[in-house]
């Protein structure tokens, strides 16, 4: 049977990414600096036989096979899953993918450094081979699949989303955020908020970090807490491994960040078992996966109920002050303030900062504007959404994050994606479980847990995005939640 | 060139071996308890796979027309090292090694819990089994190479090595060591030792482990040192990971442990830099990798200079004690005690346990003996050599070790072949260096160092051992070195 031999492939395939995630990860966090060399060709020899047993010839006469074969509904979920993974792989030839990799780690690298100096004109000229190369991908991404090409490209992390779906909610957000932003700003002007005293030891931080793990629910006889310089989430389903970096002046950081990364860890954790190894048992998209890291990590763990929950645990562990007054706690995680760096944002101006870069990266790809146009753009739009000036700072402007210097253009969206399906869910189970919030306050997060297993996690990929929500929340996709959310958090001081 | 596709194909290994490595790393040292199942499955799959590649039928091809290419030397040596590891892995059918891994793992975690319950007809019934595979093993590796059945067994970790050369050394041994047991008990008896007091806490027994590291010269660039339940040295040579395990009651053994793999580590990270992946730059054997390990452990860190040197550190970690005296540290590292655990005899007994294993297993593979007869012979050698008695105590006899669980028969001579390399090294570097003594206790490594890394470590598998032992000694193995050195430290209060 064609079908069970494609499945058999993916099961190999699991395998194979099983080593190459673990590896991925111990670079990561335990890799020594001279163990790097080796670590990347490793990595690259069985990158490069996982592509050549995905596109070999066989795989797609089984898919051909399969397609006529009579399946359980599951079997034929998992054939849509594996038809796409397919159709992704076998778009590009492979002296692209590997220009691609050569010009994406050369950008990259450089732009280390090159952010460091404020370095544009040197940059500058890296990212035009990447977008060049990347404009390529999405030509025959479209032509393969009929989208346009920065569709193409955003098919690859939101299956099934569209820019005109992308448009519609950004147009609405773009109506009414700007001025929420110097709302909330006006009016937590009068706010007195007390900081709190460091320094906070990295033992004591992690012992934090664990223990609103455990509050949340991470499974740690399936998982870990460990250090890395960029915070993620990474391993496997069957033993998931989160980072973070500790700041020994302020655990505000470490702890937002392990309790988002538990978000991402949850999902992870909870697809269905019975079908790990095959397509279908991965996570529906990046902005689902986003929807869990925020759902925990704003829909949860800033609200006033969350933290008068961890205030004596915070006490606890650093000793007594001030400043872990419960509402003191609430109005430092809840603080609205624009900044030129994204990953430092809060819950309200980070739309902001996706907005804009989607923008620019839609253009660019679709070939309306060139690289040399990017720094105006972005002061442009830096001005009209935040108000602020980022003329000539190019390392905390377009130069600031990672994704463009290899490559990875159409991911921006998930972001906010996320924070709205985020806020859609914590809406229909406020709907579903009037007593939520008194819930959280008594940390028992079962319940939140019991409904985002069945709706979400056990799901993974049977049913598509549209599906998903449909069936989740009973509606599409509905920014007014977002919204509303941030109306009755940061305006009339609820949540 | 056939030689050129012959040394990319282990080149490719290499790779893959690499992410095994460090996927067995991580199950033994970071891995949670329910990563394991896949973590098992995904080691399988990649293993399969090098098996396959290394014995497609291309490969011998290769190596056929390899031969009658013109080749540098080094070319040469790489290729007569290809083809002992190529006929070792044809040797077998698959099924055959298939039938091994089941039954070694089942009779292995049977083990586990049988040696708890000292249950030694349970644990028999087990490896029966294996032994029937070993013998079948054996036999076709006896056939293919034309040596007895142990010998083709144990020239899978001592290559070249023979029975008859065991015997030589062995039965040399079994002359002089029963007696010199007997006389340093006597003469030790009248020794006043004071025991260090505890608890040492794990953080500073690894700093304590750290720092003998750094003395003996490991790179923490290329490598790290964890915890793990039993310990070892893994990862690559790229990025050597060792191990040990710490009691907060006592830190001689994590300290002597971790310098012991300390040697094994700077043999693995000063291998042939240009020659890595090919099996020419591979250590040489076990045992010449145990003369590494024994070298540091035994020639250098448990030597009246050594420990002079360490002993103000261990002070400064530790807080002073009368214990801490270098004199009293030295008869503390070079107390004697017979005793019934192979892992913790001291250096003079430890040969002991080696030579009885030796018998029975030998006699065990060429059909001598049953299972049913290790119990007695067991009882008999440690009585012979030990004088101690084990009879119906399987758990600490014949049932401790885990190495016959999985069936590998033919190793444990090198551990003692390793102890007479090791003096067989160093006196040769006495010979040449004879302000070597001094040297060691100023925490000068630097000249054996580099006597080891050209004798030994840059030559990996470039030459047989006899070859490497001639260059490197200037005579063959001569086990009079080793009864030397035991004579001198224990008898004449020397080193």
């Amino acid at each position: 049977m064609s079908y069970q031999q494609l499945s058999e492939r993916f099961q190999q395939l699991h395998h194979y990414r099983h080593l190459l995630s673990i590896a991925g990860w111990d670079q990561a966090t335990m890799m020594p600096a001279k163990g790097n060399d080796a670590r990347a060709n490793a990595i690259a020899e069985l990158s490069g036989l996982c592509h050549r047993i995905s596109t070999a010839s066989e795989v797609y006469d089984w898919l051909n096979a399969a397609e006529q074969e009579t399946l359980t509904h599951e079997q034929q979920a998992n054939l849509r899953e594996i038809k796409r993974q397919l159709t992704h792989a076998q778009a590009l030839p492979e002296s692209l993918v590997l220009a691609q990799s050569k010009a994406g780690a050369k950008c990259e690298h450089a732009w280390r450094q090159q952010r460091i100096d404020n370095d544009w004109a040197g940059f500058a000229k890296n990212l035009k081979e990447v977008v060049q190369l990347s404009r390529e991908e999405a030509s025959l991404r479209a032509e393969q699949t009929g989208l346009s090409r920065y569709d193409a490209l955003m098919d690859l992390y939101e299956p099934g989303m569209r820019s005109a779906e992308v448009d519609r909610v950004f147009g609405d957000l773009r109506q009414w955020l700007p001025d929420l932003i110097q709302q909330v700003q006006t009016q937590q002007k009068s706010q007195v908020i007390t900081q709190p005293q460091g320094p906070f030891s990295i033992e004591q931080q992690k012992q934090l970090g664990q223990y609103a793990m455990q509050l949340l629910g991470f499974d740690f006889d399936a998982g870990r807490l460990d250090v890395s310089s960029h915070p993620f989430c990474g391993g496997v389903p069957e033993d998931v491994r989160l980072t973070t970096r500790y700041n020994t002046d302020s655990f505000a950081e470490s702890l937002m960040g392990v309790i988002h990364e538990t978000g991402h860890a949850r999902y992870e954790q909870n697809l269905p078992k019975n079908w790990l190894g095959q397509p279908v048992a991965e996570a529906r998209s990046m902005g689902i996966h986003e929807s869990q890291s925020l759902f925990f990590e704003m829909q949860i763990a800033r609200s006033r109920s969350f933290l008068s929950h961890l205030a004596p645990e915070i006490s606890r562990i650093f000793g007594a002050q001030a400043a872990f007054d419960p509402e003191n706690l609430y109005q430092l995680y809840t603080r609205v303030e624009p900044g030129l760096i994204r990953v430092d944002a809060d819950e309200v101006t980070y739309p902001a900062h996706v907005m804009l870069r989607y923008e620019i990266e839609q253009a660019l790809i679709e070939g309306q504007i060139e690289v040399e146009h990017i720094p105006d753009l972005w002061q442009a739009n830096m001005q009209r959404y935040l108000g602020l000036n980022t003329a000539g700072n190019y390392k905390d402007g377009c130069m600031q994050d990672i994704h463009w210097t290899d490559g990875s253009f159409g991911y921006f969206p998930s972001y906010t994606l996320g924070a709205m399906y985020a806020a859609q869910w914590f809406h229909c189970i406020q709907q579903q479980l009037p007593q939520v919030e008194n819930q959280i306050a008594q940390g028992d997060l079962g319940q939140i847990s019991q409904w985002l297993n069945q709706h979400i996690w056990q799901q993974a990929s049977f049913l598509t995005t549209p599906e998903l929500v449909q069936q989740a929340s009973g509606e599409a996709l509905n920014p007014s939640y977002f919204r509303q959310h941030l109306e009755n958090r940061y305006l009339h001081n609820l949540r």
